[in-house]
């Protein structure tokens, strides 16, 4: 028969999977010899059952447990219920991965009428026996039956205020018994049934409590930010309560073995004299500092400190740890590896392998997240600025960093400051790709519309930039001002954002820019000996190029040709092309554009030095490129010599129902040759150019959007009858490569087709998602936050892979693509080539390389060596 | 070494995959002992081999060929070039599947100066002799070397000007010789070459041509028409020629055994004295009726007759022969199974079984094409009226049928004359779904915009209604009229449809109405007992539900319930069921509805009288049923009580960038679950009143749309609880299954998840292959036409299932959901179902039924059954 249920003596702390964290831990303690009061540990996969069994726990589980209580009871010379010596417990809940506070817990659980006049009368506190009843009553309440803590709260201030007292330490013990009944008597007011007075009854309560808080929606959004997959379920451990409320020589509280802030090596750690666990969290009365323990209870705190050492030294990574004192003695409730933040856990990191407590893949695979690297990455406020500045409003917090300027309300105003020198930030009801030179010249983007996937957030996150999206509180007035948190900001008055919490401030704020240097870069040399995975950048200007290489990129794995067709001339240009109703026109408008192409790619050749780069081709639909406004209509009208009215004509044409699976990618390619020649000629020429002062570029060229061997192969001829003409022209001998990206479902499944004319494959993973799950980015947030909710989707599936259908796709788009060529290069450029969980999967499935912003190659150099050294099996950190 | 020529008499008429249909069938008659000019069949793969090496034919290749030469002279007795008896030969295409005109043919080929004057010289014909060398150069030239026909034409009515002649044989030999004379010499000016003067590259010339001729533009069209594959190639058939154009004594024509108009057993056939092959095609004289042939050369006609007997008993189908009579010595050209009418085709399967000629299984596997039936389905213009109907425009041929009526020029106007009785033609620029109530009450639709998948020709063809779509020369005039074809409509004019050939006429023409009776009625009952796929339809009302029934249909296998909601009071409800802030007010708006539904549900059970019923809960995007005039939002800010700005919100509120890819299908359930919940209550009332009547319907409920297992469980959720709560309520004992379409890709690759809550699949293929290829319906029409013309793609995607992509999705989800739950109920009800072609596919892996429209039925009973007798291959039919 399967176990489900375990004394913490018979487990060790490598059962993590099947005791959650906190149940393996406490065995392992129990192991070490360490003070534990002992119990034992309800398992994760009773938990799956509970759920398997439709949330409920079935009778040979519930039987189990009972004979652990049993057992419990033997261990402890307690019993449940019993007139001498009463087993009271706590009943907390410890999943695989640590999801502090996020779950819950029962204390003080096997207290009834009865019970509680023994307690009292045998510890001779009857204080302590009634406040330990009332806190449990209030507790069970909430917890397991869900009254809602507000009407126990509400009864205790009408007490304190009867009693004109402010602290509950005031209250006596008649008031508390008083409470008591007066919480059981709300009990039966809200639920219509006496309070359980049957320990047992109670304690099945609580762990069924406990499972069902799994699912509670905090948890569940934290699972999907920590990448924790809802079906590990957690355990529940029952534990013999001890006391820190028995008087002033019992205390409790908490403590990390180094700073978590800033990882220095110093014992951290609060406590309260006379208080159960939940008030040194609750900030019921302002706790004591650690140090000071030593004064008030010497041995006690002597001995915390040796367990502290050992507890590090065993775990080989900074401790976070609950302890209670009861009557002087020092009991251990709980140590975990310490949450800390990015700067604190790269200084752990090679402090710990500096004092040879750990080596270096032992630091780079268990001891650091590459998510948290991020917040390194971008400027940061500083901190004390930040204390004092004011919050005007929240909104998304789209892209990370720091920035603060000037309001400028449109693209051209951000433009024209930007380019004098002057800090900006581009406040929109949303972007367009119109915006882009001026979202460029700006320090930061601030939008009324749009989710973390919309247009400001996608590009501001790609340039690094800091942005804040879906502020649904800005209201802009006419053309020059808006207002926020009861401010009006006019163009030019100064506001800040700070992209990784949301925030809005009023005015600037001191900030400090991000390097790689010290323990960072330590690091990342300790990653880069590791990973096998290429890490590569998606840049698409040379400004860019040559920040992601400073952060260690390979190469670039996508440059999107089209951004660059928004600056200045080039627009023209491009707005001529598309209202080109002959070769012929379309021809001179492309021989314009083709100048200016070559030369983009010559910088960034440049900016890579000789690293290989990947270029798509022209990608998103032509109605982007069309002006929006009448001016810029006119314009276009006097520039190609077209009446307005035909102007119209051409637009209305251009208008598609969904842009998304309209006409663009290699389709454009398709109809319009021309388009692929002029850019293959800038490619090539632009690389025989640079290759003529010493370079060894090798280009490749990326064909997006394929559906079809025959498609690329179409396209394909264009460019390397483009190609090999000018080549042989130019007498040089240059190589080049063309491929392309595997966006659509049927190029995923007909890649062995597609892989005979294809010689690398680049996942473009936004797009095959969008297509696998049938929904556009743009769409999706009307109805994601529902399917989040309803726990539908555990996770996003445009920021991490989704492994069973996307993930699926990409396995079989490898095995086939190899298939027909062993060699075929392979990545990813999608937007998940810089998330880690992601990383890992690229690794598992054979990729060569990830691209990614070059604000995240830090991260996947981490994820990646993370994924070498772990065979590409992720786990989240606990 | 591969063979890739072969002598006729070397093969046989079961070869015709490797020989192509006519090179099988001269190797058959040849086998026959029947009068063949002998020669030889350079193989279909000798043309995937020219296509594999670049469009050259490879010198391996070229020498076999060389070799045959020799064989045929040898067996000819003649050679080519020779001053003695020089051997002329006809050089023709014949691929597997019949494609009469589509490919090319070069007749006389062995002629040059020389050659000329021994075959004048030994005829003692010179005439003839120059007749026969002016066709080979203009044919050479035209054919070979793309000079183009007219240059030559036009020298032809020079000549005939300047003799004052009226016809070609009225020219003289020297008139011939000279005009031989000046076609070379407008060959080199053309050319810039001289015309080859040697017989072996003349053939060569020739050879390649025709194997270019398999992908010209017409050749690919007829081949997307008809389901033949671009990779199975040509044959080229070498022959020695005959002559029609001795004299007198010699002629040349075609006959088919029966009326291929209306298969009546008679030999039909034309020919003409003095002429060669193409002359009776191309109508240069007027041909004579075969019978005629009796009196001018008794012999050979009645040797033909005793032929056509013997083939038609050999081949057993009705054949369509060539001949050619050289000086009264009869010689077959070529036999092969006649086109004929869909009417022709019924009775000619009857009327063979019915002979003892073939059995019922033979008759429906090899003599009837499925598509064909579809004209018979439909209205159809009495053909002599037609004749005298005058055409006013052409738009695209989008749903068949034929229809006359008033012209009304909204949908409102339409559905008022239409329930008064009178014949209506929607006159739109384009539809919307607000429009079907319209639709439903007109004879046909006609739009000036949008393509054969467009809302107007998707809804027409549900309805089995006629629809001329995309007519863009129609221009509309204020409100109440439009100009097409030089005349001014105003509402209330008539005008007709046909909705095959997508002509639009002023005024009526007399119809004649369809029923399955007699031969048609024989040829269903046939296919019935044969096929083991069931047939189900997809249809929305009772009136469609009844007539699929008429046509055969075992059950619904899609009804939308959309699409009931647009009708009378419906559309207020859903309207404020789409402005509901609150789930009271939604619940509210929902209630109205639910007795309707209900309504809808009882009827369409009754029509089907028992048979299975699914029912598909709402799937489109909600912003399609808000109102899209200021009158309609006038009246439903009336309606809620809501001001117009909010109402405007709302509608803002609702936008999509890509509706296809929102808010839409099992989302809208998981957003609003109250409306799965009323469309729960209506189907389930439904089913309990009526089996109440002594009814046993078992309601199949499908959720669309499902992407993920735990979607389908969330509405699946809200389906049960919903449906048992009533169930048990009304004391009945209903059963009723959940299922969910397969439309997305990742609900194909989870299939095995997604069985486990669902108990039948049906693949939703519209949306799947939209999917799948990354492109919308809509808006494809934009470039598809460039993926026809390059040859990128061979069919329409959304005609014919892709069976290498999207077949592959099908198949995996297949497997996966067998595999899951091997009794799994299978469909398809995406408009493929009613595709002969997707019908094979659907039965060879392992569907348990299709789902069509009404008026495909028919057509998918056929194509079942030759699925069954076939195994499911497909095979273009000769």
């Amino acid at each position: 028969m399967a176990k489900f249920v375990y004394l913490f003596s018979e487990g060790d702390e490598t059962m993590r999977e099947l005791l959650g964290g906190k149940g393996a831990n406490l065995a392992g303690m129990t192991k070490l010899g360490l003070p534990i009061p002992q119990g034992f540990t309800v398992s994760t996969e009773a938990c799956t059952q509970y759920y398997t069994d439709g949330e409920k726990i079935n009778d040979s589980i519930q039987a189990e447990i009972m004979q652990y209580v049993v057992k419990m009871e033997e261990i402890t010379g307690k019993k449940f219920g019993d007139n001498e010596n009463p087993l009271l417990v706590s009943v907390r809940s410890g999943s695989r991965a640590s999801m502090p506070g996020m779950m819950d817990t029962v204390l003080n659980l096997g207290l009834n009428d009865q019970v509680v006049e023994v307690i009292a009368n045998k510890s001779g506190n009857p204080r302590w026996a009634y406040d330990c009843y009332r806190r449990f009553i209030q507790m069970y309440s909430d917890v397991v039956m869900e009254v809602g803590k507000k009407y126990f709260e509400e009864l205790i201030d009408e007490m304190k205020e009867k009693k004109g007292v402010a602290l509950d330490t005031e209250l006596s013990a008649d008031d508390l018994k008083e409470l008591a009944n007066q919480f059981k008597a709300e009990y039966k007011a809200k639920l219509g049934a006496d309070f359980p007075t049957d320990p047992k009854e109670q304690l099945m309560g609580a762990i069924k409590a406990v499972f069902r808080s799994w699912n509670n929606e905090r948890a569940i959004y934290y699972r999907r930010m920590h990448n924790i997959p809802g079906s590990w379920g957690t355990a529940v451990n029952v534990q013999a309560m001890v006391f820190g409320n028995l008087g002033d020589t019992s205390g409790t509280g908490v403590a990390f073995t180094r700073d978590p802030a800033t990882g220095e090596k110093v014992l951290m750690g609060e406590y309260l004299i006379n208080a159960q666990g939940e008030d040194v969290v609750a900030g019921i009365r302002t706790p004591n500092t650690i140090d000071q323990l030593k004064n008030d209870l010497p041995e006690a705190y002597n001995e915390f400190v040796a367990i502290c050492n050992k507890l590090e030294n065993h775990y080989k990574d900074m401790q976070d740890m609950e302890f209670t004192i009861e009557d002087r003695k020092l009991y251990m409730l709980q140590t975990r590896s310490g949450k800390r933040t990015a700067a604190a856990s790269l200084k752990i990191a090679v402090d710990l392998v500096k004092e040879g407590m750990v080596d270096e893949k032992t630091a780079i695979s268990k001891l650091l997240d590459p998510s948290q690297l991020d917040a390194l990455l971008h400027p940061q406020f500083d901190a004390a600025a930040l204390k004092a500045a004011k919050v005007i409003g929240k909104g998304l917090a789209a892209s990370p960093g720091a920035a603060c300027g000037m309001v400028a309300l449109t693209a051209e105003k951000a433009a024209e400051w930007g380019k004098a020198g002057k800090a900006v930030i581009l406040t929109r009801l949303e972007t367009s790709p119109e915006d882009i030179e001026g979202m460029d010249f700006s320090k930061g983007i601030l939008t009324a519309r749009g989710g973390k996937t919309s247009h400001a957030a996608v590009v501001a996150r790609a340039m690094g930039k800091c942005c804040v999206s879906g502020c649904g509180e800005i209201k802009f007035k006419g053309d020059d001002s808006f207002e926020l948190g009861g401010n009006t900001y006019k163009e030019g008055d100064f506001i800040s954002l700070d992209g990784s919490t949301g925030n809005i401030y009023d005015g600037t704020i001191d900030t400090v820019d991000a390097e790689i240097t010290g323990d960072f870069d330590t690091v990342m040399k300790w990653a880069d000996q590791f990973r096998t995975l290429k890490v590569r950048t998606n840049a698409d200007t040379p400004k860019d190029a040559k920040k992601a290489v400073e952060f260690g990129a390979e190469g670039i794995g996508l440059t999107r040709t089209e951004h660059m067709f928004f600056e200045g001339d080039r627009i023209a240009a491009i707005r001529e092309m598309i209202c080109a109703e002959t070769v012929e026109q379309r021809e001179k408008a492309l021989a314009k554009l083709e100048p200016m192409q070559q030369k983009d790619f010559e910088e960034i050749y440049e900016a890579l030095g000789g690293k290989p780069v990947t270029i798509r081709f022209l990608d998103p639909p032509l109605h982007e490129f069309i002006p929006q406004d009448e001016a810029g209509l006119a314009q276009l009208s006097k520039d190609t010599g077209k009446s307005r009215e035909k102007i119209d004509e051409i637009i209305t044409s251009l208008h598609e129902f969904n842009p998304m699976m309209g006409h663009r990618g290699c389709r454009l390619a398709v109809t319009y040759p021309e388009i692929a020649a002029m850019q293959t000629r800038a490619v090539i020429k632009a690389a025989i150019a640079v290759n003529k002062k010493g370079m060894n570029v090798v280009p490749e060229i990326m064909i997006p959007l394929i559906s079809e061997k025959k498609e690329l192969d179409y396209v394909k001829s264009v460019v390397v009858e483009t190609a090999d003409k000018l080549i042989a022209e130019s007498g040089a001998s240059l190589k080049y490569m063309v491929g392309t990206m595997i966006e659509i479902p049927r190029a995923a499944l007909t890649a062995d087709e597609v892989a005979q004319s294809a010689e690398f494959f680049s996942f473009g993973t936004n797009d095959l998602t969008q297509m696998t799950f049938g929904f556009s980015r743009d769409d999706a947030g009307n109805f994601l936050d529902d399917y989040y909710g309803k726990n539908i989707y555990e996770f996003d599936p445009f920021a991490r892979i989704d492994i069973n259908g996307v993930g699926k796709l990409m396995e079989l788009a490898v095995k086939l693509g190899k298939q027909t060529r062993p060699d075929i290069k392979l990545g990813i450029c999608g937007e998940h080539g810089g998330d880690p969980f992601t990383v890992m999967f690229c690794h598992k499935i054979g990729l060569d390389y990830v691209s990614c912003s070059p604000f995240r190659v830090p991260i996947a150099r981490l994820a990646a060596a993370q994924a070498a050294l772990s065979g590409g099996e992720f786990a989240a950190k606990g």
